[in-house]
């Protein structure tokens, strides 16, 4: 696959209750902010959120099917959680090529998680190795 | 909550194909190095493998519940995906406070998921505001 610095993929996603209280199970993150609009609405967020995981697990779906797609290798993540996703609303995962290194097939891109306003939540870069 | 660096908790968790296969569908990763043996086969892997990002979320289980539990934010993770997790293996998430705040109730701590060697399949850092 020739990639190239700029290069961009997105994909656009709700996650409401369901999916919400299906990750809790999954991932054992019960955090009653999440699951719980009684609860939430005591904390600075007043409405359930998303988990932070579960948003970020959409960049990995860009990455391994995606951009750079089939046999992507995924080598590291960081990320900062910048600002809440309410449940129920949409966001929208984009990945941006930023860097390729010329003597191994090692890339690095800016991943971003936006919510419905287009605003930043979760900001971040991974690194993969592609095949 | 008193905090003290060094101070750890620790989650297993086996994610079976089951799982792996929900959160597929969750986080549209529908990468088949995680669903398909004939194709990961046919990878460096050899055998299905768990999503990093589903390893991670142990991370924020134990972050959001047990260290430092009730009331945190989450702001911000690395994590680096050094070592795969087969499907139907055990894991131990740990998170182990390594730097206190004295300005504001923030903490960093050094997050891992160990697989059934013990072995660091996923290594990273967390920082958190705690309430």
């Amino acid at each position: 696959m020739s990639l190239y610095v700029g290069q961009t993929a997105q994909l656009s996603k709700v996650f409401a209750s369901a999916e919400v209280a299906a990750f809790a199970e999954l991932s054992e993150d019960r955090n009653p902010v999440h699951l719980d609009a009684g609860y939430a609405a005591q904390t600075p967020f007043k409405r359930p959120i998303v988990h932070g995981m579960l948003l970020s697990s959409l960049i990995s779906a860009l990455l391994g099917q995606h951009l750079p797609g089939d046999g992507t290798i995924y080598l590291g993540q960081t990320l900062k959680f910048v600002r809440p996703v309410y449940v129920g609303d949409g966001v929208t995962a984009r990945v941006t090529v930023s860097d390729i290194r010329s003597d191994k097939p090692i890339v690095t891109l800016t991943t971003e998680v936006l919510n419905k306003e287009g605003l930043p939540c979760v900001q971040g870069e991974a690194v993969v190795r592609y095949g």
